[in-house]
């Protein structure tokens, strides 16, 4: 592991650092907050898992989260979202390729040699944190937004041992039926619809739910709402009789302005779980 | 108008009033908290529609409201749930008749000359209130029950100038599917189902929606989940993009001991409404 960066912040440390990643075969850099009482005590983790063209950087910077995490005394994750380098597949879309990994394995040449960020999140990158950092690794929590919110609530779902709560900021919801998710699913799973399923957080919530508590966050001015369909995510979440929060708030859009309105009440939903 | 009862509460006056009602030609009873702060300034109001069976009793001693209330300086109005006397028409069902008034209009015998209990709640009773009480009728805020929480949905989306703001705890979403609907609408409104639209809340929800805040919470043990239809509701605030929040709070059911918990937050979300 390579140390990029340290700095500061709320009386704890923004630290970016670089590592070798087993799942992705490539060299990989992550932000990591980590309050000042890690100083003295393992914390717990919230890790934020972010959307289309985001780098580690775009939420550590932009989202306000470290003064809330500060206050709460938890740690925050923020990864990449996919493998980079000149040697690395990519495409000129912004939504495929590089800044798009979708938080699944691929199968498909030429991106599955690199483009795992689902054995990222889950296995490379908390053995990286967790002998690294004094992380404690049975409270983990996940949010994310976008494309993140949906790597998040896939996860969260697959994996529901793993983390205590789950929340999300607009989070694409239904991918297997949107160009948000046909598009990046059939280029890196290949053309068999089943693969996909595994993948579809409102597919996920409507057969097995969540163990701990939801918590959705959307604007209705959202530019992007018919490619994130929020309505099949409601819908999955009432039939599942989920136990969640789901809320739209009036005029909001897509930006980091409407993550950042909303991530105080994101990290109390945490903190809730985490210091339960 | 008499008054049947005041007492000290949570310092200000929880009244029981009666007084006739030309909305359905009976001497009506209801239940007024009015808060300190009415000794000296007019107040804004909550109006709590009660459920099946209920008077203006249940609310009044059941739900907590008044401690909220009092601290933020809001009236609540609990009225009762449908025209009672020996004189006036019944069913031994619970779900019909007396106590089970559903906030609507009666237009077939023998309900017609009594059961007209959306001109009762919009009409007499404000006109009643607004000429004996310290209350501001530019202020008001509608919340309910089941039945009441159909009451207050139904009422709010049809006279959204009236109200700023409106809740529900385990609303009846979808009357004109249901069991509790199909057999109150054709009793009171008659076979001709298009009369019967105006009184579902996931029908108006869909087609209108509101201009203030929404806040609907459902309980996932609730034993009446069906014959509520919550899914119904979710679906059209999300097609509507409607500034709201639904909430799904696990393990709780259809009971005061729900209500209560949630109360604070209710009042909470209406007073940043009423004082706005």
């Amino acid at each position: 592991m390579k140390k990029l960066s340290e700095s500061k912040a709320y009386g704890g440390i923004q630290g970016v650092y670089s590592h070798w990643s087993e799942a992705t075969n490539c060299e990989m850099t992550f932000g990591l907050f980590m309050p000042e009482e890690a100083k003295y005590n393992s914390v717990p983790v919230l890790w934020y898992l972010s959307g289309l063209t985001c780098t580690h950087d775009n939420a550590m910077t932009k989202s306000g989260a470290q003064n809330w995490a500060a206050e709460q005394g938890i740690a925050l994750v923020f990864p990449d979202t996919s493998p980079r380098g000149e040697s690395i597949a990519d495409n000129d879309d912004f939504d495929l390729g590089q800044g798009a990994g979708f938080y699944v394995n691929a199968t498909q040449n030429p991106w599955a040699k690199h483009f795992n960020m689902w054995d990222y999140i889950t296995i490379s990158l908390p053995d990286l944190l967790f002998n690294n950092f004094s992380l404690d690794k049975d409270r983990q929590s996940i949010t994310g937004h976008s494309m993140g919110g949906h790597g998040a609530l896939t996860i969260a779902l697959t994996l529901p041992n793993s983390y205590r709560s789950v929340s999300a900021f607009a989070p694409i919801s239904n991918p297997t039926e949107s160009d948000w998710g046909k598009k990046q699913f059939s280029t890196y799973l290949g053309e068999d619809k089943k693969q996909w399923r595994a993948h579809d957080s409102s597919i996920l919530m409507r057969e097995k739910g969540f163990p701990g508590p939801v918590l959705i966050d959307q604007g209705s001015s959202d530019q992007f709402w018919d490619l994130l369909n929020p309505e099949a995510l409601s819908d999955a979440i009432t039939y599942q009789k989920q136990a969640a929060t789901f809320r739209i708030h009036k005029g909001y859009d897509h930006s980091y302005f409407f993550i950042s309105s909303f991530m105080e009440e994101h990290i109390s939903f945490h903190a809730e779980a985490l210091y339960r």
